[in-house]
This record gives structure tokens, C-alpha cells and sequence, in this order.
């Protein structure tokens, strides 16, 4: 299988053991993810960030493939048995096609508004692992340890440590591929990074030789590669995922469906509410065929039919979604940010005075991300001469971003009490 | 407003003419434009073609914005009744982020589907001219005549030719627009050409002076940006727009439309049809407010509806569609493509013997385009020295292309009938 | 060594078998091509044309590396002995690498200015054979052979055809290479292919079974990737190595090489000038190391010498040449260019009179080139079903192209003959 | 005039303002930057890195040209007095195209070299102002007071701040090509940033009433702009000018030069000196003329030629530069870079043992640079609600940067001492 994507150029998928790949493409909860925007309501803010979770499953996937050829490369300082087979190839190929195949619609936001809704990564394990669904009767057909060794890779466990973090880690496949689309689709040129460059800085660092050694980055070449990726995701996260226009309309919809989950439990009828919904609404678990029946325009078929629910903040919610007059936001700085009760409090007052129910129309928003913390995956810097370095030590940038968090908070409101609370606010 | 932008990078309308575009962008029917691909079911083969007729609205106005910063750098050569004026130029930035206002779901398809249909070119104009309707609101607010001169506009007419042309002909702001979003969507590099170099290139050429004068090309500079343009789009006919998984899936589906339209006016009922398709079906005109509650979600929700139906042949082909069991190709060379009566007659009596309704399950598909036409509204060549020439004059490949038109046949059927036919077909 | 490519981002020759490209780097010879810009004079017209015929080196050695290892997923359909060996693909990497070392300065403008000197394949394979020059040396430490196997591939020729033809053919590393890097060092974007679509569109044709098999093109993918590389060809061709200043800039130091030559044949002295030229104007053939003294800052230390000659038509020339008041064209269409005598002698005509030697300060340049010759070394398309087919039997675009001819006829003249020329030939 | 530009695509210098770019390009001052390489010797690590300070020039004053046109659609909120009128336009493109003009061969080597001679900055200013000279008189032609004006801007200084500082500044137009410039050349991808995005993110902040505003960002849209083209800046410096080799060959022709300055200043004859180092070596000032003779050719030449010196330091260091044996480094880490006097003496007794000049084959490199420093000059970022900031409180990455510096301290040192300088150093 050939296939043309945007940001990687051409996609081939053709060897021996990278045919799972096109064979899993074909079941239908991989399809599923074609209908599931990677961005959720991101294309508000950025008219193109409409790629989809399908697209970068198969983008991590030839990722993995460049990083498997890589470690080819490299493979041959370590024993026989710590080697990439061609078995472990395929299993990692897999992992990387399949490690997000249980998401939900509309990116995070369904999940979170749900708390008793089981995350995705339950639902990967479950897709993966169910003996009657496509997914584990494509992976099992010639190696019936298959599905088990690919759950735990997309878990980031395996026998071999550096290639289950390459499916989930610091430096992942994953991340590899999303930053990159994500920046491709959203028009952001700072996500951008070099991919073949920090595929060459790749060496084998040093470890339990009980076990295969983790990957690390090599000193003389990579150390660039390693930062610019690091500040690409800082990039991403200050220019695109911390959006406020995103970030409001996530607000927005979260209330709405939990809203909507609270009159589903109350026993209210809405129209149009996926049964995966209501299942969770009463607590209970969805079954899997319940929950693959789920995909964003499931969702959006949903608030558009709640637009006539009895409930009069809940018909508002969707109203104000679909003609897109989003919350606006105000965002606080140094001791408001700190201790963002007062505004709250004043802000809410505000909106209680306007007739609004002060809990749904004002809400606080703390979008928080540490863009490089050196904990103990964090892969090390080798070079031929003196020992193994960390990041921070030997990384101008890096030792001046280890540990630091990244913080927006922000007031997010319906747009007729933003004037009002700014005053209210102003000193 | 500022956006970002993945193909033009950034879209800025500041300018006081410019601010028609939020104001048109806030409206339901552009923003409608939100839930319909550009590309139809092209992310069927190429997984990258998410983008949106939104995004491409957009697109379209910023470049007819870079066109009138480039015709006011040449009007000085103009009387002053013929040059860019305010108030056109915010004629034609509405113009350009209109021309497709009226676009059914899934591209091209639908319309195609119901002969009783009014194309969409009849829909954008009824949308612009409808006076309870939001656009034209907007249009007509600081100026009662602006609706019907961008309507005028959109169809490639109104007082400056050079203006109109620019919306609607050879070398138009949406070609301009299109190509390069598609190509970057696609990840097909092939239709990517230099949108500066075409810019700077153009001049004004001769013309009745009674009228603006046409728009030519300097000849000196400007010839390879216009060949480039043309080649682009070859290339993208041959790669994309004619690819041969897009149009097997565009042929089931539009098979699927005619026949659910069949059903629904024989009375069948059908869940989940749209209610403009049910009112065609009846050969009656829909209502603009029914016409616009169509969107791509609609359609693929009514297919899956379809699924289930009594029509044995319409369920089929909804459940083939939904699990992607998509139908083949055989392309046609020479005699087989000149006359390829013979082949579908052969290809069909397959289907009969199988069992399958021929009609339906064998198709012929003929894809045609001619990249290169010389006729009136081409522009020509200008240049210091010597009179205007007619570009198949002047350039190599152009005078090869001119006129020479781009066809494939092919036959299309179901999956399972491709090696039988194959055979039957074998001389 | 890794090394940063403009073009093709990053440049990694890490394997036993590309050891041989940093050993050769090191040698005198591969050096001196820093010294010599890959597009001779044309940054007179394009700023950015800087490039060097050592970075072109470089970056076939890269596309050879990339090309071989393509090569090697397809061998598997070969017998043992046609498949890419080692020892082979050292072979093919170092005459990638050497395909240019003769070249002499100015690309071909020395070589063409002197008759008697040989060219510049001659000198590339002198420096190939010399058993006491550090190429030859570097080549044949580990095998005696490699040196005239070597030389065999910088010709065209060698056991393997569809190796040989990569190194020197329609479709070969040299091409791929100099198009990319031409198109991004001149800002030209029409230069630009698909280089990886390219390489995973090759396949093995069908050949004499004695011998291997040519290589071939894929038609269901690879047909626009070929299209598109003759396409960039074409586009550079009318764009940057026919220009008019570029061209017309050749010729004035065409005419002052051959002027000093002729001097210097004479027995008048010249400062500065090249050895090699001293004694290739004798009609001797300058011995290796004179050759290899040459590069174009030496050419261009004497023509700045020779400002000062006592041939005052000489000094003027380089005069010209230094303070870049370069030579003008005229082109000539339709009957003239058919038959360009008549416009050659008007503006000799117009030369004597103004007492300029008509010769020099009037020249004729027909510049031409076939975009695509069907001949036989061009490859075949091949499919699983039917039979391999000509490309212009396939494609829309070069079965309109073959064999047609672009040329571009000027008179280059004294800029003060232009407008005295340009009237006496108007009619 | 339009050319094609690598960097920027198309450079157009065709307003009635801009008239004055071509003019000024054929001047010979400006053509002589042709000669001269923007990187040095950087080319002998980053084989791409050829371009010229011709380029850069051309480049600068295209950004210059934009920057314009952003200035024009902001100066409505300024006092008539302090907008950018035609002739302040046509000032800034004149200074833009002519920043460098004075500069010496081989980047600022040349002038590092040699104490005594001023630097490019003086011979700029000389060159603007010498009124016989070429430059003077195509600025003088229609303003007598344009040479001055502009030789102002030059050096950062001008009626308005806000054009001065564009020229020469934090954030200037120079440093917006040169980034842009050299990271294209050098293939080095993180030294883009997003020129769009940072134009339309400039504001005119507040300042003294009596003079024009200071330029400023808008916080909402530009920071992460402003941010990006300081960090490309700290991966330029990291990457490629702080690049050992590059830095390691520039010690050595620094050495060379400046022995031979010293041979020369003691009477002993050197071949092919160039006339302004013997001027120089004898402590006197050369002339304009003598300046203007200097470019990279004239260098190389001389280092060619001394490797016949009779000095055998000096002969045998030409000899290695003209080898490519260049020196090679150790870097200094922890206590050794805080006191590397140590390092250097141990080396140097190697050095000394070895019989090597310990001076001359052991050198200490200290390369410093402060990637952003927040003194006056620095923007700040103004929005609409609450008072401008700084960009350190503002900006995450920023305030984490702000005055730190990036520090190397290598050993540069002959090759064959490399091993034993590393043994006599390790602990």
C-alpha cells in the first residue's frame, strides 16, 4: 500500500512486515477514527486543523517504520535477543497504527465530561484484546500473542523498554507525528521539527544489560534535534492547544454534555442522544459496540437536537455552540492568576446579577503543561568522549526549561459579561 | 481578524474594505461551509483531504485580496471610472469568499444525483438575493446595491471584466485557491505553482475602451507562471480529481442518492432523508431554508439509515459504502475506450450471470478535461516589443496542450465481478 | 559523516560500503570542485546561483545512496548475480560522487571557448586512471579493480545496466540531483519533484535475460513522477539555462577566452594567465596538473589581468565583463529564427558602422534542447496486467512532448547596438 | 526590477521609490559583495553555505520594502511629521541595501586580523560619503542630502527611532534576512521563523510625543513570533556560527594573516599580498581604492601564494588551510571553561614537546553570545487592555532566557595534537 499524506510525503507500506498495516486499516473501529477529528473543535480558531485521527494513526505508524530502519542501523552493539526482530517490528508497527483506536469524539472532550466513562485508553485495551472484534482477530491470525504484546506496547510496556517508550514516551512516535500534523493543518510553522535529523541522533545509551538499553541522543549532532522538538510541543501547546477561542468552545461543550448526561440520569428524554451517552448517564458501563457507535457527528447531531430540550440552559448551551457566539475569555495574570477565587466570585456575581446560571456561564480554565521535565525516561546525552550527560546539563536551553510549568489561567464566560466582569475586575 | 492559514500562512482582513469578510463569515450559510469537504470522498484515497469549503472561502478572499493590491499597482494606466475603487474591491473580496455559498454536500455530488435539482450556482444566488436572509443582510447594510453586484459577480459578470474574470474564469481566485489547498491537503506536491510570480506577472492588456480591458500576462516574466498554473492543474485532474478510488466512490453513492430518490418518490419511506432530497425526489423545488440544512453529516446519515431499507439493492450499496467495500476499476485503452459499449455490454452480462443488478453494480465512468482551451477569455500575452500573442503562440508547452483533451474510461463495478470481467473482456 | 544539505536536509554516509565518500572527499581533486560553481556565470542573473559543482557532488553520492537502497528492495526478483553487491554499490556511490571531478571552470564555458583542449569527461577519467593521483589511489587501496570500474560507470557503462544507466541516463543521480539543487539555489520553485515518489515508482523491466534488466517505471503510481521530473527539467531549461543574461553573459567570455587564447597563440603575453590555456592555445594538451590548477577564480583573475592587454578589443571586453555592462539580446521568432542570417548581418551591419568588430560584439545564439527523447534508454512503463508500454504511449503530457524541440534564437549584442539593431530590423 | 530570490521567492523593485536598488546595484562597491561570501569559511562545514553578501544585501532591502508597507498600514496613528514618507522610504531601502557595503573578505575575519585597520563600519560610512565615489553619486542624484541621511540609518541612528532601529536594531532587517538566509543555505532548518506573522505583529508602542514612537508587539498575536526569530537566532549561533570547524579554520587564517601582516611589517616580501594588508601591516590606514581591492578571492590567493614563504610557521599553516587539515577542537566543560588557562597551558607544553610553535597550533577560543538581552532598546508588547509589558514578564521562553548567556570555550589546536593533548588532560 502506497499512499500520498501531506506531511510526510509518501506513506509505503509494502515490506514483508509492515503488511498489518493496510490488513488493519481495514477494520472498522480503525475507520471509525477517520470520523474523529485529531484537534476536536480546534478548526473554530484554525480554519484548517480538520485532519483526522485516522490520518495520524497512519502517520505514527510510518514513523514507527523510519524509527524501526533506524534502530536497524544501530542494532548490532546489542545481543541477538535484544534485537528488532521481525516479529517485534510488526508488533511495533501495530502498536503505533492502533495506539489511539479507542478515543472518543471530539478529541479528550467526551471523556472529561463524563467521570464515569472509562478513559480511552480502557477502550483501546478492550478493542485490542475483545476475541471477537476485527481488530483481534486481524492481529492474532498468524501469532496468537499478538494482541497481547500490542496492548502493552500502546501502553508503553514490553520486553524491550526502549521500543515500548518509542510507542508511548517522551520521545514517542506519537508526539513525532502530531506535532508535525498538527502544525501542518493549523498553518503554525513553529511545530515543525526535523524529523530526519533526530532519527540520525538516535544511539543506544546504557542500562541494566539484564534488559535492552533505553535510546538516547547523541551529543555532537542531536543535541538540536532534541531541543527543537522539545520547543515544538512548547510551540504547539502556547499557540494551538491552549487556544482561547478552543479552549472556550471545549468549556461550552463539555457543560452541554454533562448537562445533557445530568437529564438523561434525571430521566429526561433527549433526542438524538447516542446510547453510549445514556448508558454512562446512568452510571453503567457501555458496551464496546455501544461506545465504536460513538464519532463526532454523533456528537454534534446531539447538541443540535438539544437546541429543543426542555431544559432551558441546556437548549441556550447548544444554541450559542451552533451559531458559534463562543464564551469569550479574560485571562488573569500574577496574583489573580495565583489565586483565582476573587475573580471567580466577582465574576459569577456578575453573571447571577444578569439572570445566568453562574456555574455554566462563568467558569475558571487552567491550562497548565510542563514542556520538559527530566525525570527518568527522559532519554540522556552520550557522547564517544566522558560519560552520559542529562538534558538540562549539557543543553543551554533545556537546563533553563527543566522542571518549568506553562500556566494560562483564564476566566471563560458568555460573551455579554465580558465587559461587565472586566469592570467589575478593574481595580 | 488574523488567522492562520496552512496553504497562504497568514490571512489578515484589517483593512476598513476588508472587514465585509468577518462580518459575512458570521453568518449560518457560511458557516454551513464548515461541514462540507471541498474534496468530497477524496480522504478515501488520499487521508490528508479534510479541508473544508470554509477554509477554502477564505482562502479565495485573501488572494483576491493580493489580487487587488497587485491591479491597484497597475491602474494608473486606467481612466478612473475603470479602476479599483473601495467599494469594488469590497464587491469582489465578497465575491470571492461567496462564489460557492450555495454548494451542495460532498462536492458536486449530490446535484449530480437529482436531475430535478437547481444546480448550486442557482442556490448562491438565491442565498445572496433571498432579503430575509442573513447574507444579504450583511451585504446590503451600508449599501442596498451590493447584494446584486456580488451575485453578478459570482455568475463572472459585472461592469469591469478584469474583476469579473478574476472570480470566475481561466485564471480565477478560486483555480488560485483551490489548487494550492488541495495539493497541500493531499500532500500531491504536483499542484503547488508560484502564486507571487502569477501575481506579479499580470497586466492589463487591450480591450474596447468603452469597457476595463482584460487582464494579460508579460511575457518577459510572466509566461512560466502561467504554464505553471495550467500544469498544476493537469496534474491535479490526473492525480486526484480522477483518481480511480475517488470516482468508484462517487459513483456508489450517487447510484445510492438516485435510487433512495427513486424509493422516496414511489412512497417508500426512508429514515433519516434529508428533507430536501425527499422534496426533489417529488420533483419539487426545496425551499432555500431546506436546501441549506444539507451538509455532508447529513448525507453520510442518511446512507447509514439506508442500510437498513426495504429496497434489497439500496441497503447493499449503503452497507457497502459504510464498510468501505468500495467498487474496482478497469480502465479502458484505445478501442475499448473509443467505443465502450462493448465492454460495459460484457462487463454486465458478468453482473447478470452473478446475479446483481447490472445498472447498478457496472458502471462506465469517462473522466474528461481539457487543461488548455483557447478561447475568448484566455488571457494573452503582452510584452514592450511587438503585439499581444495568444499563449499557444508564444509557449512551447502551452502551444503543445492547447485545445488537447485529458480522458480516462473506465469501467467500474463491484469488487467481486472485476476478475470475471477482467477475464471475459481477455481477447 | 553527517553533513547538512539544503536540499536534502541531511546527508548521512555511516555505512561500511559509503566509507569510500568521506576518503574521497579528502582528495585534492573533490576539493578543487568547491572552487567551481555549479551554474558557472548564471548568478548574474539569479543572486542565489552560488552553489558548487562539490556540493552537487555531495548530493548525487546522496541520491545514489537512496537510489541503491531502493534497489535493493526490488532485487529479490533478480538472480543472485545481477543483484547489488557491496562491493557494487561502493562502485556506484564513488562514481556518483566523481561523475564531475574533470569539470573544467565556469561549467562548460572553458572547455567550449578552446577547441583543442579535450573535455571534461576526458579529464574525469584521467583523474580516475592516474595511478599516482590521490583519486585513484583513495579508489583502489582495498581493491585493485574499483578505479577502472569506476570510470566505466562516470561513462555510462558497466556490467549492470540498470546501474550504469543511473549513474549517466535520462534518469540518473546527476539529474535528480542538479534540478533540486539548481531550483532551490536559484529560487526557481518549477525545478522541484517528487524525488521520493520517484525513487518508489522504480522497477525492473524486462531485458535480455543475459544481462540485467533496465529499470522501469511504475504506471499505476510512478507515471506522474516521471512526468514531473521531465517537466522540472524542461522548466529549468526555459528559466535559468537559457536566460537571456546568463547566455549572453557566456558569450562575452566565451569571446574573451578565445580572444586571449588567440592572443597568447600569438606569442603576446598575457598576465595572469592560466597555465593550462598558455598551452592549450599552442594547440598542446596541458597535463593533468595544469588542469587541475584551473578553477574559476583563476579565470577570473585574468580576465580582470587583461583589462590591461594591448588587444584593445580584449581589454574592452573584460572591461565589459568586470563592470557588468553585459551584452543584450534580441530574440528572434518565426522566419527569423528559421532563418537567423539575414538578422545576424542587419546587426553586423549596424556593429561596423558604430566601428565595433562585428564578430564579437555580434553573435548568434540558438540554444536548444529536447525536453524528452523517446529513444531507446528511455524507460518503460510497466503494469501487473498488460504489456510494458512507451511513456508517450501512457502519458497524456509526453506523448505530446517527444521529441518536440524548445529553442530560443537571439542575436546577443553590444548593449549600445540594441535599439540601432532593434530598428533597422523592423519592417 | 524583479529577480528570483531563494529566501523570499520574488524580490520586485518596481515603485517609483524603489528605483533607487537597481540603481545603486550597479555601482561597484555593491558588486564587489558578489565576491564575498555572507558565512566566511563556514562552507567548510555546511557545504551550502556559498551565498554572498551581494544576496543579503538584495534580501535586506526586500525585507526593508515590507516592512515599509507594514509601517504604512499603522502610521494613520501618528502625527503627519513622524510617518513614512517617499523620501524616508527610499533612505530606508538605500540604507537597507547598503548596510554592509564596507564589509571586509571572509566575514569579519579579515578585519579581526588586523588591529590597525578600522572596521567595516568606518568603510561603510567612507564609501556612502566619499563624493567622487559611485555609491555617493547615485544617492546624491536627486537629494544632495540623501548620503548623509543614510549613512545615519547605517549606523542606527535617524530622525525617526522606529526606522533607525529597523535598520540596525534588536530586531532589524538585516538580522531578518541573514537568519532567513543562512539558514536556507546551510540546510540548518531552525533558523526559519515566520517574517509574515512578525510584520503583522509589529505596533508602534508609546514614546517620547516629540519624537516618533519606538516599534512594539502586539501581545495577543505576536509573541510567539518575536519569540521564534529569537530562538532561531540562539540555533543559528548554536549550530552553525559557533560551529567548531568553521571556528577552528577561522584561527587559522586569522594566524595566517596576521603573521604574514607581521612578515610584512618587517620588511620581508610576501607574493600576491594584497595592497591593503601590506598598508595595513605597516600601521598605516589604506585607502578607500586599496579597501575596495579586498574580497575572498584576493585572500585565498595571497594564502596560496605564502605557502612558498620563506616564514615556515606561516608556510606550513597555508599549507594546511589550502589541505583542508585543519585544526581541531576539545571543548571545555565545567571548571575548565570557568579557568581555561590551565587547558591552555598543558596543550601548549604538548605542543612545545611536539615542536610546534605553542602559540600558533594551540589557540583558546571563547564564543559568547547573548540570545536576548532586555536593555532599552528591546520591544516591548502593548495590547489593548492594561499597560505595555515587558517581554521577559510576558513571555515564558523569554523570561527564561533573558540575559543568559551561551558560552563555548574550546582548545583549537593542530590535529596531531588533539590525542595527546586530550591524554595529558584527562584527570
Amino acid at each position: 500500500m502506497i499512499l500520498r499524506d501531506p506531511v510526510h510525503g509518501l506513506l509505503a507500506f509494502e515490506s514483508e512486515e509492515s503488511r498489518c498495516v493496510p490488513r488493519l486499516l481495514q477494520t472498522e473501529p480503525v475507520q471509525r477514527l477517520r470520523r474523529i477529528k485529531q484537534l476536536g473543535v480546534t478548526s473554530l480558531a484554525f480554519p484548517g486543523a480538520e485532519h483526522t485521527r485516522f490520518a495520524h494513526a497512519l502517520g505514527t505508524a510510518h514513523v514507527m517504520q523510519r524509527l524501526l530502519a533506524r534502530l536497524r542501523e544501530l542494532h548490532d552493539e546489542l545481543p541477538y535477543w535484544q534485537r528488532v526482530t521481525s516479529e517485534r517490528a510488526e508488533d511495533a508497527l501495530s502498536a503505533a497504527l492502533l495506539h489511539d483506536v479507542g478515543h472518543g469524539p471530539l478529541s479528550h472532550l467526551f471523556e472529561s465530561a463524563l467521570p464515569a466513562l472509562p478513559h480511552h485508553e480502557h477502550w483501546s485495551t478492550e478493542i485490542l484484546l475483545e476475541p471477537s472484534g476485527p481488530v483481534f482477530q486481524a492481529l492474532s491470525r498468524a501469532d496468537a500473542g499478538r494482541p497481547m504484546r500490542v496492548a502493552e506496547l500502546v501502553n508503553g510496556r514490553g520486553e524491550l523498554p526502549y521500543l515500548a517508550r518509542a510507542v508511548s514516551g517522551v520521545l514517542d512516535v506519537d508526539r513525532c507525528d502530531y506535532l508535525l500534523r498538527d502544525a501542518h493543518a493549523t498553518g503554525v510553522r513553529y511545530g515543525a521539527f526535523d524529523l530526519d535529523w533526530l532519527l540520525q541522533s538516535l544511539r543506544f545509551g546504557e542500562g541494566d544489560p539484564a534488559v535492552a538499553p533505553p535510546l538516547a541522543i547523541d551529543g555532537a549532532k542531536g543535541l538540536v534535534a532534541i531541543e527543537e522538538f522539545l520547543l515544538a510541543r512548547l510551540f504547539m501547546f502556547q499557540q494551538v492547544y491552549f487556544h482561547k477561542s478552543t479552549r472556550a468552545a471545549e468549556r461550552m461543550i463539555k457543560s452541554a454534555l454533562a448537562l445533557g448526561a445530568s437529564c438523561l440520569a434525571d430521566g429526561v428524554a433527549l433526542d438524538d442522544s447516542p446510547r453510549a451517552l445514556a448508558v454512562a448517564a446512568r452510571g453503567d458501563r457501555p458496551s464496546l459496540g455501544e461506545y465504536l457507535e460513538l464519532d463526532d457527528a454523533v456528537v454534534w447531531q446531539a447538541l443540535r437536537a438539544w437546541e429543543r430540550a426542555s431544559h432551558p440552559v441546556l437548549a441556550d448551551l447548544c444554541r450559542r455552540i451552533r451559531s458559534r457566539s463562543l464564551y469569550k475569555t479574560i485571562e488573569l495574570f500574577d496574583e489573580d492568576a495565583a489565586r483565582p477565587e476573587r475573580a471567580v466570585d466577582v465574576a459569577r456575581d456578575v453573571a447571577r446579577a444578569a439572570g445566568l446560571d453562574p456555574e455554566v456561564y462563568v467558569q475558571l480554565d487552567v491550562a497548565e503543561d510542563t514542556p520538559f521535565s527530566e525525570d527518568a525516561a527522559a532519554p540522556v546525552v552520550v557522547s564517544p568522549h566522558g560519560p552520559p550527560r542529562r538534558l538540562s546539563e549539557v543543553s543551554f536551553l533545556l537546563g533553563r526549561l527543566a522542571g518549568e510549568t506553562l500556566s494560562k489561567t483564564r476566566l471563560v464566560l458568555a460573551p455579554e459579561l465580558r465587559e461587565p466582569v472586566r469592570r467589575a475586575l478593574a481595580p
